[in-house]
């Protein structure tokens, strides 16, 4: 009765849910950030299955570099302790608070071009408030550590209109633009999510350690990498895309020449939404990326939070005084597109729809799934319809807008 | 012996030069301004028998109205007089020092569309240097009379910047970034032009009596208005063509929302030519118009000399090192997208140019002409061909850039 437990009875009286959890977490702290090929291993297999080959290295040898360092530390229910303690979670792709919506772009992405191009296996979230929730409506707003002062009145201007409409302002808590942007939200009382390019428990920079502190009490930190991870370089470019995932656009107020956030902007253009960038004095080398970005068709110029929600926010239906509440004015991106694609009256195979938007049959279809999860769209034996095929005009008129 | 001198005996000795001088500079008071109508009827009957006709109001419905006022006039050897005793002298089609070129565009517009839409019947000039050899290489720097102390820092580095780089700097005088455009241009002892809204012999504003004295020292003072002519409110909004069609771009540097500017920049954009506009700080009201056309798609956005000169100035080789000193380089617009559109070797036919650049087939005969009188285009029994298809590449790649 003293003796140890062996594996299996560890796994007694332990739900299939808590084992899929804890398949997660094991993950998530072996691969250290995102991780394509585990990605399709659990696409393909399942996680708990995945988990147990990475255990056992029984893995394609694409694999076996990338868990090898960690696939020895399973100490996954010693970190859903240790998130708990620190008042937060970890929220997996089998949880409801998990934003499905905002992940679809990433796992569609082509990892051969990019290494990082790969939903997040889990974030670890701190904060009352649901991430699913907390993104319905958001927009990044990300800039050069080294602001101006013009830099940060604008930053304040914008994420302070944006969070006051109700707009969830994400950034990514740095010195500069990334941290006016949040206590300019926190300054209205509205959400803020900040993304973490390090473990959820180590606040970075630390001299922010208040204001992080501050947005666990009314907002959101979120990161990928499991408690106690450090920040490491290529973290930075790893989390720029969970910042563009989480978000209806991005917002780049001054950076530099060389400034992060057009890798920011690149994954936020990679995922079809808007990027957009704040113009400043010519003579101001903060603002040199921004003009840059613009020039090179970048990013939109924006120069307050009404051109930001023209290019980003829900699309509107240009007859006056008619604010319709239907779900289709908050779509963007293929959403929109692929909503905009289908006929106001009549159904219309995916193949039509794919020649029409440019887009990727498995985007197309993945799409029309987001879709008709939220009600938009439905399908019968002649293609996909849209269920309610009254506001077209407006949406179509969105889509001509941006052409 | 002492009676009165008849009209006949009045032109006696006088060449066909001078009386077509003499009717041109009587139709410019006529007129005073664009009148497409006019243009139309000089094409048709020529310029001598233009003024008869205005003369004896031997004229079609549409020509009346415009030339009642002021067919009674005929001052034009005096006008002629004024102006020389000024220093100055009037330009006309019919002059070597005519920018032909330049206007071809103005010609082509469309009338029914702006009614100022008509090339200037003369061009009463001040100042030494040659009107068709100072508009060989120009910008147009214009923008707002209440600029800020950022507008003329902006534009005295960027109007120095071109003017010291050996291009004419265009600008219509008025207080704010014209001055300014125009005192950069001259503080490094470079070339600028002044278009005026009235007389040649009217400084205005008179606040700048002496800085236009300066520039017809060393510079131009340009008007399609005679003598003794004064400002009025439609002057300015015809004067804009001018300025347009005498330069490869117009930058606007600060706009406020109502900026004339914008009207500048709308008569560029139908001559075909590239429209910049300078952002500034999103909380300067006096940046509002030019954050605008940039979001807008009416201007590119430009930062300093460099990229003006990126978009309106010398098409180039991309071969490193290589400056080649051919004349195709200097093209722009509907002469640059025409010259494009002829192949590297054989011919081809101005239907199939038309069918290429989507261009009219009077603008593709009309620029195909305009290229032939400088020698880098000629026509056989197969169609137009390259004199020097070396080049092809660059114009080539250039034109790509900007589709």
């Amino acid at each position: 009765m003293h003796g140890a437990k062996s594996p299996a009875a560890a796994t007694v009286g332990r739900s299939d849910t808590d084992e899929r959890r804890l398949a997660w977490v094991y993950l998530s702290r072996v691969v250290e950030g995102p991780c394509a090929a585990l990605s399709a291993l659990i696409g393909s297999v399942g996680v708990v299955e995945a988990a147990r080959a990475v255990r056992e290295c029984a893995l394609p040898e694409a694999l076996r570099g990338p868990t090898e360092l960690r696939r020895g530390i399973d100490r996954a229910e010693r970190d859903l302790a240790h998130i708990e303690r620190l008042g937060g979670r970890v929220v997996t792709p089998d949880d409801a608070e998990w934003p499905a919506w905002r992940m679809l772009g990433l796992g569609q992405l082509d990892p051969a071009q990019d290494a990082d191009a790969a939903v997040p296996l889990v974030l670890w979230v701190r904060g009352k408030r649901s991430l699913v929730e907390a993104t319905e409506r958001s927009i990044a707003v990300v800039g050069a550590r080294c602001s101006t002062g013009y830099g940060n009145h604008a930053t304040g201007e914008i994420a302070g209109e944006l969070a006051a409409r109700g707009w969830t302002v994400v950034s990514g808590a740095a010195f500069g633009i990334d941290g006016m942007a949040h206590r300019a939200a926190l300054a209205v009382g509205g959400m803020t999510i900040a993304v973490l390019a390090c473990g959820p428990d180590r606040p970075y920079p630390v001299q922010h350690d208040q204001l992080l502190a501050e947005i666990v009490d009314t907002g959101l930190v979120v990161t990928e990498y499991p408690p106690g991870t450090s920040v490491r370089k290529h973290h930075f470019l790893a989390r720029n895309r969970i910042i563009a995932a989480l978000a209806d656009g991005v917002v780049v107020v001054e950076a530099g020449i060389r400034s992060g956030a057009r890798n920011t902007v690149k994954w936020c253009r990679r995922l079809g939404r808007p990027a957009m960038a704040v113009p400043g004095p010519v003579t101001s080398a903060a603002s040199v990326g921004c003009h840059r970005m613009i020039r090179e068709g970048e990013a939109f110029i924006v120069t307050r939070a009404e051109d930001i929600l023209d290019e980003a926010g829900p699309l509107r239906l240009s007859l006056p005084g008619v604010v319709p509440p239907n779900p289709e004015d908050n779509l963007s991106g293929e959403q929109a597109l692929v909503f905009a694609a289908l006929p106001g009256a009549g159904s219309r195979l995916p193949r039509a729809v794919v020649a029409d938007t440019g887009l990727s049959m498995s985007a197309v279809r993945a799409t029309l799934s987001a879709l008709e999860i939220v009600g938009l769209v439905a399908c019968d034996s002649n293609g996909w319809y849209r269920t309610n095929p009254s506001t077209t005009s407006a949406v179509v008129a969105a889509q001509e807008r941006h052409r």
